[in-house]
């Protein structure tokens, strides 16, 4: 095995940094995240860090990064206070991606890639078209992470879209029938083909064999 | 499409909503966390919630649901201020996800599955033997989400170990080589076989084509 003491983490090249950090934490969601400004200017980004916070109410959190540069999802959200959560799927993976790219709060990312902006029940922010699985969000809270100076934004779940197939008897959403990604580190991908369910665990009696 | 609002989704059938809102953010990591109490007590758990917070320094943090019942993991890290992280992988599949049943604090779930413990470098906490990439962490700060008052732990990365041949030359973690796994709602698991890498994205040149 390779060992990365705190020290030497610390001291790697910064490319080399984020690559390792980003990826050692394991597979990570891979969302689309769509806002629209008070001016109209539709947004889409692509989002790692999309969390599961609470079933009851149905609640997600993600989290910023404390970069100084353009932060228009951020920006959209605060001043809106709506957006929505998109999954990218095998057919997206590429366009989903660029939207990576820093463009100004004047540049729809919409424009610049071939996905497609759409609207449901007059929901304020965009969903992308196709996602086989969107979610309307609205923000809730958010905290400033003082360790880092990053933000954890947390929204609840106002509309749920989910394409015809994919749930199972008892609410479980099939991932891997509707091709969706995952993230590995800053800019892999991959597309889980088969799942395995376990059901819920209840405790083993202790006996002279455990 | 199936549309749920916010009512629906509400209204759900426990099982039926806990199962739907679990898997419907996307994949999550797969790792199991080890601690040990003050007494010696080892304990570990599966999580699905831990995500990156930062490169530099290096952070990452998971979510503690608001159960009234046992919270080994949560009550070990207060105690001792250390834990471990460990990569779930293809072989040890049903022994992780069974960790995830409710034993009382003076249980260990390395005496109940055929997980074993290990330690590396005198820190304090167990790894789990064979995980390929293992991290460990020391508890840097907590915070309660009100919204539903779950638990926001942070953690720093202390020591990071990862398994030959998995790291390429840009510090890119290869996760699909080592077979980890990815979980999709509760109970379960993918092991992705292939991965692409897009690279880092700098904005498109606005033209008249776009």
């Amino acid at each position: 095995m390779t060992y990365f003491s705190e020290h030497d983490i610390e001291k790697l090249h910064h490319l080399y940094q984020i690559n390792l950090i980003n990826s050692c934490s394991g597979y990570k969601s891979a969302n689309l995240i769509g806002t629209k400004s008070k001016k109209g200017i539709e947004n889409v980004a692509v989002f790692s860090s999309i969390t599961h916070i609470g079933s009851s109410p149905a609640m997600l959190g993600f989290f910023l990064r404390p970069t100084t540069a353009i932060r228009n999802t951020y920006n959209n959200i605060k001043e809106t206070g709506f957006f929505t959560i998109n999954h990218i799927h095998k057919n997206i993976l590429e366009q989903a991606h660029h939207t990576s790219a820093k463009y100004s709060a004047e540049i729809s990312e919409f424009d610049m890639t071939s996905l497609n902006s759409e609207y449901q029940n007059d929901f304020f922010a965009p969903f992308v078209q196709d996602a086989p699985i969107k979610l309307a969000m609205q923000f809730v809270e958010e905290y400033n992470i003082k360790a880092n100076n990053t933000i954890l934004l947390v929204g609840k779940i106002t509309g749920l879209y989910i394409n015809d197939g994919l749930i199972e008897n008892d609410g479980f959403v099939n991932l891997s029938k509707a091709q969706i990604a995952t993230i590995n580190g800053l800019d892999g991908y991959a597309v889980p083909q088969e799942r395995i369910r376990f059901g819920y665990q209840r405790p083993k009696q202790l006996t002279a064999d455990n």
